[in-house]
């Protein structure tokens, strides 16, 4: 069995994402961060960096897996699916995902804390990100002008991308000009694994999110 | 062949120190940011996000490859070093490459910023950097407190942090209180193809370097 320890924010949903695109029978923990159980020992020693998601493999020794983007690669290598087989297929996969480890993910959400958290408004710094997450909403739309998926088919580049993107008004970034973006946006939508997946581990009232989340970036900062 | 289009940067040091370690033949071809090289046409044929480093490997039909992460990767699997056989260890160092990838690198990049570059000094967005990158280190020395490194032996885990970790004064955060990490930096910062590494693709004097990093710094944020 499969442990998905995870809450509401985009590196969780690529994971629940990608468990529900593959169908495998997996159990949610969900992780309050508004209590700081992911700091908790118990936690620490299943992820070192304290943060969600963790992936456990109890059929694999209880083999725990920190940092989203290798969760997903771990899935993906483990069930053969969502990853192509050919080695420079691959290998461009790793490299859209790496881009959304490295670049998609940090700017978003340093947009959405200087948006939505920071206890000053900082008009400099907001620019600085809100300019930073659109420059790479360019790089996908212009990558996305001539191909409907990242990589070929759909594939874990896509998955690890998807919700951040969704997250693009909570974080307060336009992503209006983008038409290729925002076709590729609508195509993986409809997905029903996608739409099951985003109410992993809860599915939260638009209320209860927004206090929620609020909370959430509170501690992240603390 | 195998070419290495690079500057003076932690992302592009990671993979000279690698391909320096591997020993292989490599063609290095300098990009001058200043000049904005990695925004020309030719260079976002070959990298969509407009950055440094890539790789091109020219006896697998010139096939480029962008993210320093993904290169890492792409260069331990192609010659099977540097990175471990067995499958959990190799997705353990993925996941502290998707850790340096994520986290590391993009906090320590937000704290030289706004130390060094941003018009602004705004010490409440700098302590939120230089705090961050500050726990990002403690991540580090836990986990080094009981190993010499990362994931068992040397690998592309440590390769991927190591440049990030040596700009700390540059970037305006402390090591001092972070022993096991000191360690592992020292031993890794002896290694002659280490030393080679940060040699390519120019070896600068200190006040070149110190300018040309600041110019760096203007052109990233323009």
């Amino acid at each position: 069995m499969l442990e998905l320890l995870t809450s509401e924010t985009p590196n969780g949903w690529k994971v629940s994402i990608l468990l529900e695109e593959l169908g495998e029978p997996y159990k949610v923990t969900p992780i309050a961060l508004t209590d700081r159980v992911q700091k908790q020992d118990w936690y620490v020693a299943l992820n070192p960096n304290g943060r969600i998601p963790t992936l456990v493999d109890h059929d694999a020794g209880d083999f725990a897996i920190f940092e989203s983007g290798a969760i997903l690669l771990y899935l993906a290598e483990k069930f053969g699916r969502f990853i192509p087989t050919d080695a420079q297929d691959r290998s461009r996969v790793i490299q859209w995902v790496m881009w959304q480890m490295s670049g998609l993910g940090p700017m978003m959400g340093q947009a959405t804390v200087f948006n939505r958290y920071f206890d000053e408004k900082l008009p400099s710094v907001i620019d600085r990100y809100v300019r930073e997450s659109q420059r790479l909403f360019g790089v996908m739309d212009a990558h996305l002008s001539i191909r409907d998926y990242l990589v070929g088919d759909y594939s874990i580049a896509d998955i690890a991308c998807f919700p951040w993107v969704r997250g693009h008004e909570w974080a307060g970034v336009d992503m209006g000009g983008f038409p290729h973006l925002q076709r590729w946006f609508d195509r993986i939508s409809v997905r029903p694994a996608v739409q099951r997946g985003l109410l992993i581990p809860t599915p939260p009232t638009d209320a209860e999110m927004a206090e929620k989340t609020t909370k959430q970036g509170k501690t992240i900062l603390a």
